[in-house]
């Protein structure tokens, strides 16, 4: 045999064992759960997109377009998807007649040809929720509930939801003077204040030829974080007849009225990175023991309309999957295990082995995860197995115990052993479970 | 608003509609649980791979090269996979001090840049599971009943697992007298007999340069199948010292004691596509109407070796995810829906709001899916819009009944309505559901 290729990952991808697979198939069931309680739907849209729908103007935006895996197959022009929002939005275009409000919900990779030294992937899982067409912002509020549900339903206590609204923050840059052919730019510079500081983001302000005043005028508008009856009691005065604020009063009521009022920060600099959101915009962060950001969204009125030709309002989120699955880790909140196996099956000899096999299939009947022997060991090797996939238990069949209809029941835990008729097996194990 | 693009999927792909999805989640779901009660675990391979892993000798072969979606990035050659297995024995050698026997599922996509006016995709979803380390015909006998217990959790009654040996075939074209170097292609040739026909295999084979006789007589072999017990005795004579032979004689053993023997038949046509297969190889099919093939698979103890530089025999099984939803659905076993609400809850105007949905929280808290207005809807169309989505109650809730504490829940079907208190409604729903 000869290896005549480097045998490897491709570069910004990875596998992911069955230890981390395991627990990010309970994050995706449980997010899956809350959502279907909150009527999303699922949608599958196809890895592959046409670059002129990816590349759109009003779509993802310059900095994304950088970043799509792109390549031209039999003269087409395609590429891989960096979002589900942009493909959501193509689909309602060529489905426009769907019943509103469609609310639906999608778990699928997305692909960003990024700077891998920051440790993100190219190619990762999102969980992402939207609601088109309602303008309401009870849709903000009922897809913020769902994403509650979700996050409480993984475990996690305690949690903030950080709003803001692109609409405000395009008045406060009005108020500070910029020009408003520069605030996209400007949305992005104060989106990373949390990773470059307030020094940071006033020198790429700067940067970006806003003067040194307006700059900051700027800054001190995005410092106003809170809870959001103290925060909109701070803007009133000067922007109660903005549609920002008012968006973010309309909004406070229908949150207030789903119960996570508790959970809810109005903080200026939250902006979002991305072209296309055109009002309220959130990020929900984990705040047990600070361990960050898992999902963000917001509302885009437009980019439907793009497609479409017709506007159609709409909103999102989207959750960081392998963020979750991290941050669970991180917490100490799941338990990595090597097997959901309730019980292994042994057989002392190869005439046991037809009887071990049809036990087997009688507990996986009654409701148990059960494995037997597929390599021909010898006992010994059968339970060096079970042990290190550390199953719970296993049943040692023999030829004698065939003949008594009985077996051996093992506590690999405790090691304590138990005798039971065959018949009796599953009902004890089913206890355990 | 303008549209400066086509807005459509790219060619050979599709969108997966709610409708559509809720079923496809049902039966993933289902294949799922059937696999880890064989004590399968997941496994996440990227849908990227370098194209010299995909492209590699003994792996997917010269034809599935041609339809490997390739390109080149920043200088690297890639390939989106064309199926599980490949990146499962990249995934092997790069991790080769695994507890044998490593069993695995995998639920993903796969892309082959095939001739769409067959009516294939070019992106679709598998399921596949595979056993790596054992050489034992109980591995395989173990996959199949994984298999079968899949397909009857399904809900489908009548499968035949369709079972051939390539190493019996090979004995078979040697005693026809065939050059052993035609076997790959004559196996391609033979696995279309149910598509062209007999005549058309013979036309290819004739084609491939094997004279007639040789030729008639391959096709004689291949024409024998039925149950394992009368293939079998009809091959003794001729084969019983081959290793094909007694590979399949060694299974059936297994397969019997699984119970599953009944669904068993050998059939000497079943020559499977792909390069890579070394021993037993097997097709599923769904006979309830004569639905046809819903996965295949088989035994593959060269190729990890390919990688890893050290032989691990292997054998897998895929199921075609999309070919099962389209079954399920022409066999009328699924029910299509828009939704899985249990319930919507109608405010009668805005005022009633917040209790709305104080009440969806307190439904939901109690397992129920609930939906409540999220688009300023009057009375009337949220009620329409709770019938579209065929979601079997409304809870109508107004000023007066929020005063005494009481709703009017409407069966939709009947239109049979109850008054019920609050707090009665989620264990009356409940019981309906």
């Amino acid at each position: 045999m000869t290896r005549d290729m480097t045998v490897e990952n491709v570069k910004g991808t990875k596998d992911r064992g069955p230890q981390e697979m395991l627990v990010q198939e309970r994050v995706v069931d449980t997010i899956k759960q809350a959502f279907l309680a909150y009527g999303f739907v699922p949608l599958g849209t196809p890895a592959l997109e046409n670059f002129d729908v990816l590349s759109a103007k009003g779509a993802g935006g310059d900095a994304i377009k950088k970043e799509t895996y792109n390549f031209k197959i039999a003269g087409r022009h395609l590429g891989l998807k960096y979002d589900q929002t942009v493909p959501l939005a193509r689909y309602i275009a060529m489905n426009p007649h769907f019943v509103t409000p469609f609310k639906r919900y999608q778990y699928d990779r997305a692909w960003r040809y990024e700077d891998i030294k920051t440790g993100r992937y190219r190619e990762f899982y999102q969980f992402d929720i939207d609601t088109v067409g309602s303008e309401s912002m009870r849709a903000e509020a009922e897809l913020l509930a769902a994403v509650a549900r979700a996050i409480r339903l993984l475990g996690f206590k305690e949690f903030v939801i950080r709003i803001n609204d692109r609409k405000l923050l395009n008045a406060c840059m009005t108020k500070a003077g910029l020009n408003p052919k520069k605030s996209l730019d400007a949305f992005r510079a104060i989106d990373k204040l949390e990773k470059i500081g307030k020094k940071g983001v006033l020198f790429e302000l700067i940067g970006l030829g806003i003067d040194e005043r307006t700059a900051k005028k700027l800054l001190d508008y995005t410092g106003l974080r809170g809870n959001a009856e103290s925060v909109l009691a701070r803007l009133e005065k000067e922007f109660v007849n903005e549609e920002g604020f008012q968006e973010l009063s309309r909004l406070m009521r229908f949150v207030n009225a789903y119960g996570i009022g508790k959970n809810v920060q109005l903080d200026l600099s939250i902006a979002r990175g991305l072209d296309y959101y055109t009002g309220p915009v959130f990020e929900v962060e984990i705040s047990d023991a600070g361990l960050g950001s898992v999902g963000s969204g917001g509302r885009y009125d437009n980019m439907i309309g793009l497609f479409l030709g017709q506007k159609i309002p709409a909103v999102g989120f989207s959750f960081g999957v392998s963020r979750i699955v991290d941050v669970l880790k991180i917490a100490g909140m799941v338990k990595e295990v090597e097997s959901v196996t309730d019980v292994f099956v042994c057989a002392v000899n190869e005439s046991a082995l037809e009887n071990a096999i049809m036990l087997s299939v009688q507990l996986r009947d009654a409701g148990l995860n059960v494995e037997t022997d597929v390599v021909s060991k010898n006992l010994k090797k059968q339970i060096a197995y079970a042990d290190k996939k550390q199953i719970p238990f296993i049943i040692v069949l023999g030829p004698k115990e065939i003949e008594k209809g009985i077996a051996t029941i093992r506590d690999m835990k405790s090691g304590k052993e138990t005798r039971a008729k065959l018949e009796r097996i599953a009902p004890l194990l089913l206890k355990n479970k």
